[in-house]
């Protein structure tokens, strides 16, 4: 099942967007895609119709397209998941997932423009894997059970700038993460039975049409299941929180690149997850 | 004004403990004492009249007392922000301010239980002044004009695993911050009108009655005004968001006190704001 968000900041609406390549308008269901859907949507799926004719049809030609999720409690980061990422970033592979927080109104749609804050010279992008939660999970037995606590996934580009993460905050990697516009997130999510194994994905970044990252997660340090085991022994996920997990090669921190101007062009690519697409401008 | 919030976790109704003693009930003037209120309060202090006999007077004795604002849609703390605390930790006062974040759904009531972590050895007490924003702040032109985004004061619990924070995630503080029930915050808001100046009130905390902290707000690195002017220079605060503004010298990193145990009992005090009572049991 695939969920979308559609209209203007603050006033999406929930929307399906079904196999058959039409858009149905899910508020009879939910007014919004949050927490609280997501976990009933976990415990019975049948809640949103296979067929859902039931449901009025939309359009979602020239509308504004949001964030899948409505604002979560919690955008959790799992730094340096990717062994290569970690050493173009000059750091060993972590032994233990490492866990960063990044503001909540940091998430904006995945065709919204992204902002380069004042003083910026080292704006990069990394794409990454998006969990959301649907299921509370706190001290879970095993990575095992742990998958059952998802409610989907969706593309991510978790924006940072590199001078104001590693050289202004003793540091803290979140100043660097929690400047405004900096979470792009979606199109779509797509819930955890049609995605399968999140082990088995493409990631890919361009900057301007040229490729930039190009590895699949199957190269993560620790997979999805043993990131959300990890976590729930140290804190308590809730349903429609946020999980970035890591990045792979290919950020401009490596050296390869450059950085981020204004008028340069973001996309990030997650196969059968969709694509954004986004605009650097000056804050 | 002294703002509570009384009732059962996720059923706390709006009071205010007005300076005649008695507590009138708020529930007429708004759902909760969350950011769209104190953002219409801050700009329109008479919201609330003085003389508040239009209101419902209440009974909080016997009731539960929770946090006195509603869950905050982030929760930023600065950290190593008294200079003897930097030092008992180990680490050179900091430049800039260090910013980290813990997960908003740690915040607690004021004398509820804080439950010790599954296989923790090392969890400590740091009381902190908490500043609650008001009015929404981005690129602020000066530290001058940063009070006026305040909505207000509370006594703060920045409960801390140490090993989670500083030997199990690569460096960043966050996992062991985040804990469930490791921020007590309250008993009350105080705005911040009737405060003053923040950098004028005396911080401190005891466990089992023997005194820990006792240090003024005057020995902040960073002020109130400076904190909240510089975050706003890397993201966007919100109303109803909490910052934790870092805690003086006296906890057991130290080296000088024992870590908490199941049994203990913590207390954390600021002059004019309250004192907190949470007893420590295991999670």
């Amino acid at each position: 099942m695939r969920l979308m968000r559609v209209g203007e900041p603050g006033h999406e609406s929930p929307v399906l967007a079904a196999p058959n390549g039409h858009y149905y308008d899910l508020s009879p269901l939910t007014a919004d895609i949050d927490g609280a859907f997501l976990n009933r949507l976990l415990d019975d799926p049948s809640l949103v119709p296979a067929v859902p004719a039931q449901l009025p049809q939309t359009e979602i030609h020239g509308r504004r397209i949001g964030a899948p999720i409505a604002r979560p409690s919690a955008v959790l980061c799992v730094g340096q998941n990717y062994a290569a990422h970690a050493a173009e970033s000059g750091a060993r592979p972590p032994e233990q997932p490492i866990l960063f927080y990044k503001s909540p109104n940091t998430v904006v749609g995945p065709y919204d423009d992204v902002l380069i804050p004042r003083g910026s010279l080292r704006t990069d992008w990394e794409v990454e894997l998006a969990v959301v939660i649907g299921r509370r999970a706190s001290y879970l037995a095993s990575p095992e059970e742990a998958l059952a606590h998802v409610a989907g996934y969706a593309v991510t580009n978790d924006v940072s700038e590199r001078s104001f993460q590693l050289d202004v905050s003793g540091g803290q990697w979140s100043k660097g993460k929690s400047c405004a516009t900096f979470n792009p997130l979606g199109p779509v999510l797509v819930t955890a039975d049609e995605v399968g194994d999140p082990q088995g994905l493409r990631l890919r970044s361009w900057v301007n049409g040229e490729p930039r990252q190009d590895s699949k997660t199957s190269d993560m340090i620790f997979s999805v299941a043993r990131i959300v085991h990890h976590l729930s022994q140290y804190l308590v996920l809730e349903p429609g929180d946020l999980i970035n997990t890591g990045t792979p090669e290919g950020v401009a921190l490596s050296g390869r690149f450059p950085y981020l101007g204004a008028g340069d062009v973001m996309e990030m690519d997650i196969s059968g997850l969709g694509r954004q697409r986004s605009e650097l401008r000056p804050a």
